[in-house]
């Protein structure tokens, strides 16, 4: 079959989209098409334009005979902040306040518009990160890091406070929760991660960062490296984190039960928190 | 800005990507691209086309005032039947095998490219249900009913065998796990789900569907309907299933410790187990 350039065009940005991060070599286009890599060539340069026109992303070209081009993600700034505003907007809805001064916001998780978007924005910030992997704890962070890992293109380990029989054997290390002061105990399969591996640690939520701290300590245990740490959703000011250096998406500010007011602020990834 | 066809129909086919079985009207493309509708009809109809010869899905438009175009992700069943081999392969690995006959898979679970295809596949089984919401139950279940909520662009239920403060008020059920015979409870938070809606519930792992049972239960309790059960892996034939009509994946024909061998077969979802 000899393809058009406006079919090319179509099935290579598909073909890009659903390959974060990875390079692909100049003759998969060639093999799949039937296409001269001059003819090639061209088309990649039509789709880095409209990439970064619109703001989906980077393409990067690395020359040489073990070259290829390679996707990344990248929103602009702008975008970021309106995914950010329009994610506060839907936060501070009244009816989210639950007894005790706790938010829902189990629907925003289960949503898989909100959080690819969301999870773009993350992968934006950590596309230069060399990330290996990415580790969450069971159970609410798993949507927050899937959506991530999509874009980043790297697996999830998941961490749970109880070990499983389908986990095999398991590493499993005790931390003290930061609100509570109480002991608990987090576990990860051994086989989730080799040594070596630079990791994303993630949350849905953060308080004083006790359990961040944990996942922190298990990577040691695994020989592995931080990458960095993501938060969703941060607890309004504590005085005493236990972790530094947290990118985190907006920061519960202030929550009034008897008036029921939510207050909910920018968090620090868009104007840029350290990265490690 | 004027845009040129070729840039449109990479823009396009990203924007109809990130939006499955979501009617977009014409004037939308028209309004971004500052294009007469009739151009935007030939970048669709481009479009199409080669969706449909690369098995990446339908292009589907709905005439009149309120139409539109929709994206519905389909593969092909020859698409299909690679992936589910590749996953049988990687599956049938004998150090997966785990004391008690279990399998690890949780890598699998963890792995976006795997699970996006994976992901794909039920979507394209279940893209004429009526799917509203999907439903699972924490943990392992959760990367792939949100890999099949993307594509179907539905939101996802976690059921959880604990209730949490953060959920909110939450209805509880009490349930029999087929193989031990014990009385479980599964508890889900109230608002997620609205009564009517049609649930596609999904699991990674199904014996005799206990638990499928009881999420089954739980439907009732919200007035909502069954749209399908799909598992990723089932257990190696039972006698007496508690639910009927599942779509499953793969199947586990025999995994024998002694000589470490694991045997998978296809499940019933390629050839077509009955839809409900």
């Amino acid at each position: 079959m000899k393809w058009k350039r406006s079919e090319r065009l179509v099935d290579m940005t598909n073909y890009l989209l659903e390959r974060p991060h990875q390079l692909i070599p100049l003759t998969v286009f060639s093999d799949i098409y039937q296409s001269a890599k001059s003819s090639i060539s061209e088309d990649l340069t039509i789709i880095k334009e409209t990439f970064e026109n619109r703001g989906t992303g980077l393409l990067v070209t690395v020359p040489g005979a073990a070259g290829g081009v390679k996707f990344i993600p990248k929103m602009s700034n702008q975008s970021m902040e309106k995914v950010m505003q329009e994610f506060m907007e839907n936060l501070s809805q009244s009816d989210r306040l639950l007894p005790g001064g706790y938010l829902f916001m189990t629907d925003l998780l289960g949503n898989p518009e909100v959080m690819s978007k969301i999870g773009k924005v993350f992968a934006t910030r950590f596309a230069d990160s060399s990330v290996d992997a990415i580790m969450t704890i069971a159970t609410k962070g798993i949507p927050f890091a899937h959506a991530i890992a999509r874009y980043l293109n790297v697996p999830v380990v998941v961490v749970r406070r109880d070990s499983k029989v389908t986990e095999g054997s398991t590493v499993s290390i005790n931390y003290v929760s930061g609100s509570s002061k109480r002991i608990q105990t987090m576990v990860l399969s051994k086989r989730s991660m080799k040594s070596g591996q630079r990791v994303l640690i993630v949350d849905d939520f953060m308080k004083v960062g006790g359990t961040m701290n944990g996942m922190k300590n298990l990577l040691e245990e695994f020989q592995c490296e931080l990458a960095g740490i993501a938060v969703l959703v941060e607890a309004e000011s504590v005085d005493e984190r236990l972790v530094q250096n947290y990118q985190s998406f907006v920061r519960l500010q202030e929550v009034n039960e008897k008036d029921r007011t939510i207050n909910i602020v920018q968090g620090n990834l868009v104007d840029g928190g350290k990265e490690q």
